[in-house]
Formats: C-alpha cells, structure tokens, sequence
C-alpha cells in the first residue's frame, strides 16, 4: 500500500516500506524509502473471501451491448484466484475468441460486516484502487452464468495500490479512463453509476458477509472493446492510479 | 476430520484428535479420544478460495425445473462466507419466499493445481464430503445470475466430515439422500451424473487455479424442494455421512 497522502504527497515517486498488514490493524513504519522505479509492485490485495462484480452499472455500457439496466444491481462473483497485480500479464486463454477490457473503479472493503445501511456505508470502505473486469465476451453469453467467463486466471487485474483517503463523495464522481496501446476507449466518470458505492454496499452486504479485503468491482462505463495478444490495457481512475497490463497468449 | 478408515472404523463413535492442517501437510495424532456426542463439529473445510457449483448435473433435476441440460458444466461460485458445518442453522433471509435444499457429493481438493486431464483427476482430490446447495428459488429466477440467490451467508452446508479413503470410482457411484423432517425428499445415485467427478475437475480447473480446500458441489439429483423456519434438512452419501442442518428465520 502506497499512502501518497502519508507525507502530503511529498515523495511521490517512492514509497514507504511497512510492516503488518494495513488491512488487519495498524503498521510500523521501517523508516525504509525505496524508489517506485526500483519495485514491481504486486495486487495491493488478495481477498481472502470475493471479488463481488456489478454488471451494467453504467447506463451507456448497458446499452452498447444491448442489454436493459437492470432494476437492482447484477452481481457476479470472480474468485480471488484470478487477482492480478500491475505490469502482470493477462492470459489469453485459448477456450475464448473475444477478450475484453472492463476498467472500473475497485472498493476494498475494511471491516467485517453485514446489513450495512447506505449511509453507514463509508465506516466499512477502506479504500479504493483500479480494477479491469476481464470478460471472456463469447462465454459470458454462451455460459449463461458469468463464472467462467470473468473468472479464469489473471481476469481481475488490481492495483496499482490502495489509496485510503478519499471520501465517499470524492470517490463518488472521478473520471474512468481506459486507454489499449494508448488509445483512448473509455472514458467515464462514477458520479454516472446507476447504483452508486453506498448502494452497492447495502445491497451486496445485504446477501453476504464482508470481509476486510473483500473488493467491490463497482462496473465499467461505455467504450468496452476487445484485447490481443501483445496489447497493454491501462485503466486509470483519477486521483487513484494507473492500472497497467500486458496481454499474453496462454502457451 | 474424522477419519473412520484409520483404525478400521474400530472407534465410529468417537474421533482422534490432531495438530496441524491435513490440507496443508502431515498432521500429528494428541493421542486424545473424544466421543462423537461430546463434541461440536464445524464445517470440516473453509475453502480460502473457492467453492464451484455445479447447475443441472442430474439430468431428472433439470427436467424437473422445465430445464435443458447443458451441453458443458454449468458453474457458479458460492463465497467462503456462505459456508456452515454440521448442526449450524440455514437463515432463511427476508429477501426470498422459496428457500430450496439441494443434496449433493462435495469434492474437497488437496492440491494446487490447474488444467488437470480427466485421467489425473483422482491425484487432485483430498477427500469427500456432504454438501447443501441452498438456493433461493426465486431470486435465482428474478436476478439471472445466481450470484445472490446461492450465495447468502448460510447457504453453503458442508460436512459432517472429510473421508479420505473411497476412490474415485466408489465415489462415483454412491447413493444421495435428503430428508426434510424425516421425510425423503431426494434420492439420487451419484453414478447418474451427466457429467463425472473427473469431468468436473477437467473443466473447473481449465479456467481457474484449484487450492487445496476449494470445494466442487457436484450438482444436485432429482427431488429439489422447498423449505421453512422450524424445518430439519438432513443430506446423506452413502459412505461417508449425514449432513444435518435446522432452518431459521433471520432475526
């Protein structure tokens, strides 16, 4: 976890070396500085229950594929085995023949909670990073259920770290961008979610317990496309991050 | 877990306590013997990744909800955080007014794996145990995707033990029943799957990275039903145990 607001963002090109787990209480700082460049960063989180995804959350996404919006939010579930850090490739597996990139807004969940009410909504939100929704497109219709399709290894890249100080009306309108090779395919703003963070909070935690770590894939604006092998698909939420992957064949 | 096979089911009323993770590595016998009646059992298992279900694997349970069966495995994934051991109460949430049991064969993997062919399956599995798929009927029907309907905290009944000792053929021919209140509701054979234990295994890990104490619901036979506050579900596979669980009203 790179906390950029730590130091008044005074070391932005470096982060602080930690230990503890930030998710399961306070941390000591090392007093260790390390370059950004000199790291590679992992997935600032490996749930250890859900990735809890929102299909159709964005009106112009729903229609672009044809689809109504949905009255309550469709949920999906992609396993924490398909997590992936920033710069680690996407695997293209061989069972599809339409990858596609989703970029998203990621809510990391802090406490263990159920029933949460909307408007207590950002005592359990811990922070918030970049997420990509890969969807094996042509599975996703023929499975039916979304599984398999959102589901196969290195389909939930994360990252590129948690940032802990936004607030939920900060978080609540910030521009989603996802460029392929540097050219722009989408470009949203969250202030547009049919279902916004809190109720999305209220609802998902209102079938499921939360654990601290647990994401809330919170849906992608229009503009979603295809990959290849070979591209690099980099989502950027403002005031976030960028969210940077490679595109590999599977062998 | 109980391992009745260990001393030639010599002591099938009491159970031998242990240190240490049997899906993690070697474990150690205390030498204490506790009876079976003194003792609460919990789930046998929390999977720390995943448990996979299987949709419409009995080809009289699709006919009976008016469903086709499917030409491949039709998966879903319930979170960790649904599951409850032996003797816990299945809540019966405000959202649903059709609260169904489905018994089924549950496969407990013991090793990381991927991409695993049909004839090395068996190496993969840890053991067997019991399982209820509990589905809220109509929210599966109203929300597409069972995300919700299969996934409630509560909904995901496994035990009462893992057997490590049937092979993977025994296991593919063993007789499955569910009572509610005494009465027999289901009675399968595990040997009229559509598609096999080592099938399922192919196909699950051929999208996602199996862990040890991930779970495969094998899909659930004919007989699915409803049920109600104050109702006894008691799931059982021929050779390895009854899986019993009280229904309750949330609150």
């Amino acid at each position: 976890i790179v906390e950029l607001a730590e130091d008044g963002a005074g070391h932005p090109d470096s982060i602080a070396a930690i230990t503890g787990d930030p998710l399961a209480g306070p941390v000591n700082y090392t007093g260790q500085r390390l370059l950004l460049d000199d790291v590679r960063l992992v997935s600032p989180v490996i749930p250890r229950s859900k990735v809890i995804g929102i299909g159709r959350n964005y009106a112009a996404h729903a229609a672009e594929l044809n689809n109504p919006v949905p009255d309550a939010p469709l949920l999906f579930i992609k396993p924490n085995t398909a997590v992936i850090g920033p710069g680690e490739p996407i695997v293209y597996p061989p069972e599809t023949e339409n990858l596609h990139f989703e970029g998203e807004l990621a809510v990391v969940i802090g406490r263990i909670c159920r029933r949460v009410p909307r408007d207590r909504a950002a005592e359990v939100i811990f922070g918030y990073t970049v997420g990509n929704d890969i969807t094996a497109r042509d599975l996703q219709t023929s499975d039916k259920q979304w599984a398999r399709a959102k589901g196969f290894d290195s389909f939930c890249p994360l990252g590129p770290w948690i940032v802990t100080h936004l607030s939920l009306d900060e978080a609540s309108d910030l521009q989603v961008t996802t460029t392929v090779n540097g050219e722009l395919k989408q470009d949203g703003r969250t202030s547009d979610m049919v279902q916004g963070i809190a109720e999305l909070i209220e609802y998902v935690s209102g079938f499921t317990t939360l654990l601290p770590g647990d994401v809330i894939l919170t849906g992608t604006p229009a503009g979603v496309g295809p990959l290849q092998p070979g591209d690099q698909v980099a989502v950027t939420v403002e005031g976030i991050g960028t969210l940077t992957n490679p595109v590999v064949a599977e062998n």
